[in-house]
């Protein structure tokens, strides 16, 4: 028995393919990504000028930003001397450090697509009986 | 002649280090991040409704964000009839594939960045004389 021939072969379009729902808003933000980029690479946590001078932020938005991810269990903030001057201390949370990776995973999902593109010709098929707008 | 024995031994923070500055806002944001890659993907372009249902998208969404990434040069959208219907194709640009090739480069060193936390161990140092807030 063989199959009858498909006479509409349509490309299985995946709903939802290139979604990237895990791309979660909160980390996505770019000022918080470098945020959190940044802690992730010092797990001792940074103090709040570092954490400025990696992320070329200013104080007004850093602060901000922090209040932001420390709400979502992100980061940790804590307050302390250190050479006798106040200062905080920044750290990711267990949490925020697992959210931190997934997000990771998804951004990998991107980029391995993409990867395809940039492996592949740029090829530019014709597309007869369509007008640009 | 020796040097002199730095008595304040500081770790360089290279300013900036995880700015991220090649983010580039206007692909960043996640449903445009997500069309581009859909385009990325299919060289020969994609009708409306694909497009869409990829992304999962809402119509209005999609055409916002289309004409946006139209302004900046991303994408090209051409009007036509696919067999008797009109169509709406949306396809990258020349420009759009180059620029969504150098914001996937640095995707690519946010991942680089954060794998080291993945394959490091999750040690917290103690952090004496610190009181959370």
């Amino acid at each position: 028995m063989s199959e009858p021939p498909n006479d509409n072969p349509k490309p299985v379009r995946e709903q939802g393919r290139f979604a990237y729902e895990g791309l979660e808003r909160v980390i996505h933000e770019r000022a918080r990504l470098s945020i959190l980029s940044s802690l992730a690479a010092h797990p001792a946590g940074l103090v709040f000028n570092d954490l400025k001078a990696l992320c070329k932020l200013t104080d007004g938005n850093l602060s901000r930003q922090l209040s932001v991810l420390q709400e979502h269990g992100f980061v940790e903030i804590w307050k302390g001397f250190k050479n006798n001057r106040p200062q905080t201390l920044v750290r990711l949370t267990a949490t925020g450090q697992e959210r931190f990776l997934e997000y990771i995973a998804n951004l990998e999902k991107v980029v391995a697509d993409a990867v395809r593109l940039r492996e592949a010709s740029t090829s530019h098929p014709a597309t007869e009986g369509l007008l640009p707008t």
